[in-house]
């Protein structure tokens, strides 16, 4: 009966429906690949029809300058989760970022291997997305390219407590995270406007993208790609959009 | 014989059927109104569908910073014409705009009587767009803001010349024309792509608006808006587009 009640909620619903198997499964190969995402559900649709999709070659500059961007991180108890696309780290509130005059905050930061952006057609072994939410829900998402080269400390916290599989948020014991370990000395950004990079590819992302890599060893990033596999969507057109870059 | 030759050609035809009458008549009042554009033809779509349309309500920015923009205007004599929607003065080549590391180069510029951009709602009385193309054909616009104040030497050689009613392109004896003149005396910019905001409607135009208003005095403004009546698009969405301003 506990359970009868419980299912009866919306929420309840649509989880066990995907428990079920019930839920579109998209990935990055197969039937389920980038290409197929648009047809899985038409809640993705976006992930085709969409103009204003991510991630892009950031080449296609066409305004040069400097966009004023500011994160005030905090290092908070250490959560991570594997939704079975990405390891994620999730963050307590009270980590901001400021862009075009809002304050977002920062609500978790997942990775992708190879990135998925690109410079001039090159892609880097690894990205690092940190996404973040206004009061009225609009995204603003700070990606942060890495290249091989010295260790980066707060990401073998993070490599050593991700969970190989599928697994739910999972707070790590004893361990603090501090986000400003993953961000470059100093922070100018490519900026456009694009969308999730996974389904349901929403449009309406205030997209960041740091111009200079930081290092992350060869270990580090060969650790997270056995865990996550290849999760980088393909490069999606530029359209008409307004790309800032230095 | 020599007309039915000239008629044969695909541009005259369309001249013919457009002095027949069988063009769609655009304008700003009545049935060929705003509203009503993207029915008038087939080419108009955009006017309806479009969703990074012109102009815009510049408080929309989404992002602080300045964007890199110059302009290398030479002075070169004046060409005139009324299209019965705007007066325009043409240019020779030679005249660019610089922005996104492109070079634009200046082809006309016309008038909107309101201004057709706004700021946190507020409308001037009179804008001006400077109309540029690259090699490739994709066009750079930058629109100068004017309020009441001390008289604008060039704009009063414009208005002197500016035919009463529609005319074609018609050169002004003796008299040299200088854009720089109706520029401003640093030019700082606000940033975003758009369209023509006459019909097709076409996007894919990178649109620089200045920050700050030059003036013209009140009998000029009075003089153009005589000549051209209300000729400002009502503002358009915004929708999810990057609108770079201070």
């Amino acid at each position: 009966m506990h359970s009868l009640l419980v299912m009866a909620s919306a929420a309840s619903v649509a989880l066990a429906a995907a428990a079920a198997g019930n839920a579109p499964h998209w990935s990055y190969e197969g039937e389920g690949a980038p290409d197929h995402w648009m047809k899985l559900s038409s809640d993705f649709v976006t992930c085709g029809a969409g103009k204003m999709q991510s991630p892009i070659d950031l080449q296609a500059v066409n305004a040069r300058g400097a966009t004023v961007v500011a994160t005030n991180y905090q290092t908070s108890p250490l959560t991570v989760l594997n939704n079975g696309h990405t390891v994620q780290a999730n963050f307590a509130a009270g980590s901001k970022l400021i862009s075009g005059g809002r304050e977002f905050g920062l609500v978790q930061v997942h990775f992708h291997t190879l990135s998925e952006h690109a410079v001039s057609g090159k892609r880097y072994p690894l990205e690092a997305h940190f996404v973040h939410a206004d009061s009225a829900g609009k995204l603003a998402v700070l990606g942060i390219f890495f290249e091989e080269g010295a260790a980066n400390a707060e990401l073998s916290k993070l490599i050593a407590a991700a969970p190989k599989h599928k697994q739910d948020a999972t707070p790590v014991a004893g361990v603090q995270f501090d986000p400003n370990g993953l961000l470059p000395p100093s922070l100018n950004v490519y900026r456009y406007m694009g969308s999730l990079t996974t389904p349901p590819c929403t449009e309406g992302v205030n997209w960041h993208v740091a111009d200079k890599a930081i290092t992350a060893s060869k270990e580090q990033i060969a650790a997270l790609h056995v865990i996550m596999g290849d999760n980088a969507r393909p490069l999606q057109p530029a359209n008409n959009r307004l790309i800032v870059g230095r």
